[in-house]
């Protein structure tokens, strides 16, 4: 019973703008150390890299070579086309399978942070011992805070010391309804952390999505082989965008949940830099080698060589990158796309 | 009765750092419209450059020769060390003199802002007018608002219209004081403006600072000779540094003072910056080409050609350079010298 890594390198957000670009999303950022997140992901693993599977888009696919050399050349998948994480985990499932009928794998995303490893991978081999069971397992994260910005998990039947199966996916709360969980303890947030037999996914595929499986299957034929950039690309095309969360787990019935605390972010802003880099007496995570900070508190500075010079500022996010400078209040840290889109408007496109 | 200009270039502050450096001091920035401050100042003036004469320090004369060529080379007075604005007023006029014993001189700072120049010229002639009689005029702003950052001139006997003779100089009031000044319409601001004929400062000068007067007496006769530079560092080491506020103009009874509304700003700070340069309908400043405001209001931001990217912010001053980026709260924008502290404390002196 193997168990191979499934890392999710598809995304392509803005929160992070102007470290992240179009060409170089957050999973290639040193946000969570001084490695990139793909690489911290891949670290904290225990899966040898010929277990490793990542699935990303043709765009990025030469800067994970360059990053992952030692990676075999078929672990690399590439989407055509984003279409959300169902089709992306199918058809590294399919693959798999093809080799390994009896694969477990540990789909993760690849843009996360995750403090305490060790932690983590006993939620792992909790999550592979179920799934070798037959469960379709996701790790639920503990929550810490009454969250509305992420799904939540509804706990059912025991199943173990910190398992148990799913009583329903929930979708993000409003905040009476957020606090409510929190206190009830009955719920968990939805990290996007899957843990399956290879086998037993494709069965939920077949049978809550069809017609996906099937265009996955034929095309897994031809991965590999000379004409499957073109094969593939018209398959995607025709396919819809669908969550995994969506299209299967929330209708599959044999599903299982490890409850985990293990310190988890998802960055979902540069605001969540500080849960994850330990801000300073003053309240300021500073990754800028040239920054002065004089009577400043809770701001989060990136910076490059170009030397800072910051006075009294206090809940700002600066990020200076070469070419670009943003600023922007950390409590509104996601109006960071506000800013692409103004520049966006202006036709800069250079600077996305 | 020829009147001629004297520019006192000779600043080398801190307050628009990084925009101004040690080599680059705010009159050569282009603070109140598109040219330098020094050029705006001349510019202002009616007299001819064969009538204006720039007293500055020895780092910065190359770059006033630049961007002046037309000067004549003898109106280009180099103080070796900054002494106040004493020795440079009096070496200025005892050269005048010594060509044109009956010249009338009006002196300025290079580096203050003035709207209303029609105005402003106004002033200067009626001012003139009273220095031919033997006056030392001073040019008094009519207060706006209870400045405490400036000193004050009390309006004595009435001379005419809009000119007095002087009843005190007074030092930088409290708030409360600066109140009264200001409701009792029998103060203006001391702009640091002067006009008077050359021998009567001299004669001043002689009686209020008879050793000062010698000094630059035997200097002045090597102004343009070959020895002149190792003779002025000789004397200016031994000079005190001393303001002619201070030194001749609290002690003289020949006063007269014009009072002028003109726009006037002494630029002290990037928060002034407002007073000379239209805020746009959110209050913002902006004179940067590539600079992209979000939802911002009451900012001011200086910057090149990198791309800014500004959401959210209110009341901030963004100051981007080539090398440095300064981010300071608009309400203390004095407190930019605790950023220049902080780079020399480091001894990032490529900076300063």
């Amino acid at each position: 019973m193997k168990v191979y890594s499934v890392i999710l390198a598809g995304g392509s957000g803005t929160r992070f703008w102007p470290l992240s670009r179009a060409a170089w999303p957050k999973q290639f950022l040193k946000l969570g150390s001084d490695a990139p997140l793909l690489l911290d992901t891949i670290r904290r693993l225990s899966t040898p890299l010929s277990q490793t599977v990542i699935v990303c888009g043709p765009t990025h696919a030469p800067k994970v070579r360059q990053m992952l050399k030692r990676l075999p050349k078929a672990n690399l998948i590439v989407e055509p086309i984003a279409r959300n994480t169902a089709p992306a985990v199918g058809l590294a499932a399919i693959q798999i399978a093809s080799k390994d009928p009896s694969a477990i794998l540990q789909v993760l995303p690849s843009d996360h942070a995750i403090r305490d490893v060790e932690r983590f991978r006993s939620c792992l081999r909790e999550a592979a011992q179920l799934a070798s069971q037959g469960h379709l397992v996701t790790l639920g994260i503990k929550p810490t805070r009454p969250e509305t910005g992420y799904g939540y998990i509804e706990l059912g039947q025991s199943l173990g010391a910190d398992s148990w199966t799913v009583q329903a996916f929930v979708e993000k709360p409003d905040a009476a309804r957020a606090q409510q969980y929190l206190e009830s303890g009955k719920f968990v947030w939805n990290g996007g952390i899957f843990i399956f037999r290879a086998q037993a996914i494709l069965d939920a595929y077949r049978q809550h999505m069809p017609e996906l499986a099937e265009k996955l299957s034929t095309l897994a034929a031809s991965i590999g082989k000379r004409d499957y950039a073109a094969r593939a690309k018209r398959v995607f095309k025709g396919l819809p965008s669908i969550s995994i969360d969506y299209g299967v787990m929330e209708k599959a019935n044999n599903l299982a949940v490890v409850r985990g605390e293990f310190g988890w972010s998802d960055l979902g802003s540069f605001a969540s830099v500080a849960e994850v880099r330990s801000p300073d007496a003053e309240g300021n995570v500073v990754v800028a080698p040239n920054a002065q900070l004089v009577e400043c508190r809770d701001c989060i500075v990136f910076g490059g060589s170009r030397a800072l010079a910051l006075v009294g500022l206090s809940g700002l996010v600066v990020v200076d990158t070469q070419d670009v400078l943003l600023m922007v209040p950390k409590k509104e840290s996601q109006a960071v796309r506000k800013a692409v889109q103004a520049f966006q408007q202006r036709r800069l496109r250079r600077y996305l």
